[in-house]
């Protein structure tokens, strides 16, 4: 099976019905940021989550649609505001919202895709108490988003962050809107109080792996396989996993050049540099792929109680592709 | 009849449940800013009117006290939002949630409270297919918000407003809020079609008149009156209606000095005093205090049609007050 195929394939499906969703409004300029990072590419992981979750129960993909869309709206706007905050001036290889448009229209645009994923849960045709459900699912998760992004963002300035907290943090700012994607998908379907379990353990486990993987490609790729500014992390001081745990392992001189260069604004290439090697030489980027792979394994484990099918197929290799991905 | 009794009788209602609503959560930081602004003053207009709407049609104004919260958390929302993007320092007398929080976090705050006005409306007792009617009803008020915030902000750099485009604005940023406000208390009570258009239409020409007010209370009160910086909006080139009509009116040296100084950033005390001074003598002052009083005449006889109670006449003094009101 050619998952690449597969995902693109609904990401087309889903592309058509979100350009016309996101294409009626005025004044133009905010329509224009607001689409301007939903149409600067995106992998339409977590529409295409909920769409095959709901296949593999034997949903029809035409129910999930407008959630999907839902999905991806919520989605869109936290990376616009996080950008905003974190002053990220490269997203998806493009010059952020903020960056092009300027701050004032950002924020805006951000608060009105948060307003179109609301919009876009009336599209769906489900009974008012579904609706009621599954829009009070969107909401505890975004929720959890702002306070995971606040925690993350309180965490650059502490050096005793422990791993349990950095865990909290990336299940709230990540896995649980994956939790919600498949749990959603598998509702609209009428799955089972099993399945829709089930598939909700997925997405979070996946979630998990999915966020621990994203951390540490920033300190393994080069600025044009990822589309950010490289080093980002090292300077701001960004609590991934891998740091988290360079920070409670490392002693003597190790910990002095960490305590130094890390969260170090003005630090240079080869300051960053060192900083990536003492992760290395604590044996921690390799400890964050060995969890990232656990979390992989788990979500897989999960999925166990669903009948075969091509859909679970595809879920089975979306996990191994979320700790293979190289953007 | 005592009007401020009336308001703060309800307002102390309302406070109580909402200290205790977004009591509750971590990070301390995220919910300390989320809190800064609603709990710095704040007349509790738009959860009184819906209270007040929901009394005079006979509602239990218990029923509504949730949805009033979230009218309140969305208008402090929007709040926090627009003053990061109009870089305003004050509001109600306070330092705003970007100064003293940061922008980040007032980002991260304003995006909250947009979560919690959402979460608030899970806590009324209502059927699912009225939930969702009078979410609905939330979702396209905040689209509405967000475009006429976007307006508002290109209008900036135009001098060719025209009035019905600044009456479109209004209508959209502020107005139709209220008129959820209204129309809301009165689909909680049980109310007919003609008392919820009545209620309805009520609430959004209060809007207007409102709006209309406010924007002159700029130009005719001081900074200690009114706790937002003095002279900003003719700085900023703020298309009030007293701007608009001023800038369609003027001719010759008027008309080069408005379009010398209006919008100016580095315009001096007096160069503020002397656009002043051309929009008295161009009477656009009095011309939207008389437009203020026409929208404010036209929401109390749409009320009309109520039997006369307690709370129309709490209505009707509303009315009254929002075009006298000094802040």
């Amino acid at each position: 099976m050619d998952l690449n195929y597969e995902m693109n394939h609904r990401a087309k499906v889903l592309n058509t019905q979100l350009d016309d969703f996101l294409n009626k409004g005025s004044p133009k300029i905010l329509y224009d940021a607001a689409r301007h990072l939903p149409f600067a590419g995106g992998k339409r992981l977590r529409p295409c989550m909920a769409m095959v979750s709901c296949e593999s129960v034997g949903g029809d993909v035409k129910n999930v649609i407008f959630f999907a869309i839902a999905l991806e709206l919520i989605h869109n706007f936290t990376l616009v505001h996080d950008d905003i905050m974190d002053k990220s001036k490269l997203r998806r290889n493009m010059p952020t919202v903020h960056v092009k448009f300027g701050e004032p229209t950002a924020i805006n645009a951000g608060d009105l895709l948060f307003t179109k994923a609301f919009e876009a849960m009336h599209e769906l045709l489900i009974e008012p108490h579904i609706f009621k459900k599954l829009e009070y699912g969107l909401v505890k998760c975004i929720k959890d988003i702002c306070e995971g992004q606040q925690m993350d963002m309180d965490f650059e300035n502490r050096i005793d962050v422990m791993e349990e907290e950095y865990l909290e943090m990336i299940r709230k700012k990540t896995a649980v809107f994956f939790r919600l994607a498949t749990e959603g998908g598998a509702i609209l379907s009428d799955a089972n109080l099993d399945q829709i379990n089930a598939l909700g353990n997925y997405g979070e486990l996946l979630g998990l792996a999915f966020q621990i993987h994203d951390d540490f490609l920033d300190m393994s790729s080069d600025e044009d396989t990822l589309g950010k500014d490289i080093g980002n992390d090292i300077r701001n001081g960004k609590k991934t996993l891998i740091a988290v745990r360079s920070l409670n392992k490392a002693e003597g001189e190790y910990k002095r050049s960490l305590h130094d260069i890390f969260g170090n604004k003005f630090a240079t290439e080869s300051d960053v540099k060192k900083v990536y090697d003492i992760f290395q030489d604590l044996n921690s980027v390799e400890y964050a792929r060995q969890k990232a792979l656990y979390y992989c394994e788990k979500a897989k484990k999960s999925l166990d109680i669903l009948d075969e099918s091509k859909a679970k197929q595809i879920l089975i290799e979306i996990a191994d592709y979320s700790i293979k991905r190289e953007n």
